[in-house]
């Protein structure tokens, strides 16, 4: 049989693409090499979140230690949890198959290839499988790039895949890379009680988000006696008598029991004849059109297409790309607003434009306002109260909203809608907001005094 | 002087409406007999979700605990906790006094009586004052009410003004009564290890809820070891050789260390002399138009006109006072939704129409579509996976959104910000949430085949 469409890759992309259009009535396949679920589940947000949700008392405790009112402790064994985060991944995945076999899905377990028009050979365990489609998803994903010297050893140099499946947590971690996914698994490992050092190339963490979650976050880690090392570069990181040895090119030296090496992740496009087919890549990223399309009958969706490594970014490309393959929509695709989020505590919240990116856009009308976590009660109760949120006008509208601190990740949706409907300074009375609750310090950013952005 | 406005009390709605009217320009003064903020700040909801907050690691402990993850003893020292409690409670006082201040608003320290047309006294420390206005609000909030038998004696049988009080926590509590304020109180004695038993006249716990999340809460309870009692009616509870010692008609007897009367409240209207200036009274409750005017130029806000006793909604009153006060606005007053929230863990959260509430109005296009939060990663990272959110749809439009379970709080400003604009089925698609998340739940239960309610 010719199907209607195939889809590559089982991430929150290509499983929401595959079941939405079966869901409009065509008949769909679904390739996956590995596990179902891809990155995310098995080896990304998800196991994270099980780390951090699991230690939450630890850090929780740790707050109200500090403030005297709780003393005790909370000890997580790492290999029962290891085995829980098993257990829901394999719950997960089975869930997923019932739900693939429910549509009538078909799903070919092997690495997928584009081997001339309108075929896929799947290389099963049963030997290679030959499906065709009238139209193909790729939503192949991506995978932890590296640098030179920086290449993980499985020993004691790991990549995140890697740090994921770990036995035992180290007792100490040098993780390079200041993004958010070295960020959540330094601080698990923190709560672990490992001692933490951060290296990074440029000037701050969390390099992408606003400047002053950048320094919220470091004086935070600072405080809990992190070494945050900016502005090195490192020439190498390798594995020397049982310990993670990293050299600076200043020529410092720094060991720990492990190094997580996180600087980035890049397209999964090599070597499945997507070339050959037609498809432009740049960067290995997959190169499509307004409509997501690669080639006139190729789409290509998530961390494959480079346009923004974040599983619901793919799950909305995938629910687009399934509604204009059933010939649904015909409009180009628009993301709107992609939230983005660094869970755990603290944790960062952004969606919409960023004070720079607004200001870049119309100077002119650009203010900021602003409210601090310190006057709110829930803050108060976590006894966490470092962090603000700030909230990003234009043109008299809300365009977008910044938050770090405790449990501001709470905010992401509200925040999302809030800059949907493009609020003005009269919309902040037209709901009610619940007391008491973190909200209401979003709440008192948007009606606290706007600023001028200089 | 005479005052453009004069507010009594200093509540989450006096305190709101004496400061937004000050913003506008008006002369304002605001009357207060006891502490500045009220109950809500003082004896109330702050107070509560601080204890809740501080003893949150025991609940997340106790979870990881049960899935062999997590092991050890988190202790909170309730003498501490007490004084922290105080310690915010007095910096968020100082701060309401200095941000009067800093508005120009004067502050009258006493009880505040109606004496004659535009006038107050004021019972201050230094004797009577007489304070003049043009227009009054009323803001007076609510107390405790007992039945005959139920009266508090503040040994062994409390209401929450004096539970909130307390030196040590009791080693078992008998709670009369199964609303919000008994079973977040409730929550917090069981997370101090104490032995529950709740008693109700009502059939069900939570009874203004969805009997649906009445059923998952009381679920919970059980597992918890609570005795919950319902459909049975106290004849009396009264101290007894250093007990609580509780008669059901019945004849049945239950003992505990403490038993908390948490049977309601009811406006503080009495000897004030609201009468007396023209003010109607039905069951303590003043009765105010359209525009929230009790007589032409006297206000009731909040919990002393008896529309709904949440903070949230006095607040949201206060800035229509203060608005129409200073000419403003002109249209009658528009609550729109107001959330409810029950916190701890469970939650429970609730906006716009309950399914029998839509059914009534149109039970010809009411549909519900429901998610359990059993999938949802957050909840699975946090070993709290019992509960369920459900929307309610009339006329093809979201009109109501109910949760129970892990975090659903933090659902509340999204569901309220979803049932204001209306959505519709086509609507769940205008924007991303984020991944991972409890919102993803509320998404699920969005997108969920809707069925009819019969």
């Amino acid at each position: 049989m010719i199907y209607d469409l195939v889809v590559i890759g089982s991430g929150p992309g290509g499983f929401d693409c595959a079941v939405e259009a079966a869901g409009f009535g065509l008949s769909v396949a679904l390739v996956e090499k590995g596990f179902l679920g891809g990155t995310c589940l098995n080896r990304g947000c998800i196991p994270t979140k099980l780390w951090l949700g699991a230690t939450s008392a630890i850090e929780e405790l740790h707050n109200q230690a500090k403030m005297k009112v709780a003393s005790g402790e909370v000890i997580v064994d790492f290999a029962a949890l290891q085995g829980r985060v098993q257990k829901h991944l394999t719950g997960t995945r089975k869930a997923m198959a019932m739900q693939l076999k429910k549509l009538g899905i078909d799903l070919f377990e092997g690495q997928g290839s584009l081997s001339g028009e309108g075929v896929i050979t799947v290389a099963t365990a049963e030997g290679e499988q030959k499906v065709e489609y009238n139209k193909l998803v790729v939503a192949t994903g991506s995978k932890p790039i590296f640098f030179p010297g920086l290449e993980p050893d499985n020993d004691c140099v790991l990549d995140s895949d890697m740090f994921l499946a770990m036995e035992t947590m180290p007792k100490s971690l040098i993780v390079v890379g200041a993004g958010f996914i070295g960020l959540e698994m330094a601080q698990v490992a923190h709560r672990f009680g490992a001692k933490i050092t951060v290296v990074d190339a440029m000037d701050r963490v969390a390099p992408l988000e606003d400047p002053e979650v950048s320094k919220a976050l470091l004086s935070t880690f600072k405080r809990w006696k992190w070494d945050v090392l900016l502005q090195k570069r490192v020439s190498g990181v390798r594995t020397v008598d049982g310990k993670a040895l990293l050299t600076l090119d200043s020529g410092e030296q720094i060991t720990a029991d492990k190094a997580l090496v996180a600087v980035g992740r890049g397209p999964v496009t090599q070597g499945i004849g997507l070339e050959e087919a037609g498809v432009t890549l740049q960067f290995n990223q997959i190169q499509v059109d307004d409509h997501l399309l690669a080639t006139p009958n190729i789409y290509a969706i998530g961390d494959a297409n480079g346009q923004i490594q974040l599983a619901h970014a793919a799950a909305h490309q995938a629910h687009y790309v399934a509604s204009h393959a059933a010939g649904k929509i015909d409009a180009p695709y628009a993301s709107g607003n992609v939230p983005s989020v660094l869970f755990g505590a603290p944790e960062a919240m952004r969606v919409g434009a960023m004070e720079h990116e607004a200001f870049l856009t119309d100077f002119e009308t650009c203010q900021t306002s602003r409210a601090q976590l310190a006057a709110n009660p829930m803050a108060q109760a976590h006894a966490s109260t470092q962090g603000f949120i700030k909230v990003i006008w234009s043109g008299g509208k809300v365009v977008g909203i910044t938050a770090v601190g405790h449990d501001v990740s709470r905010l992401t949706t509200a925040a999302t809608l809030i800059i949907h409907q493009g609020w003005t300074a009269e919309d902040v009375y037209s709901i009610i907001f619940s007391h008491p609750s973190l909200d209401e310090a979003l709440l008192m950013a948007l009606k606290a005094e706007r600023k001028d952005v200089q």
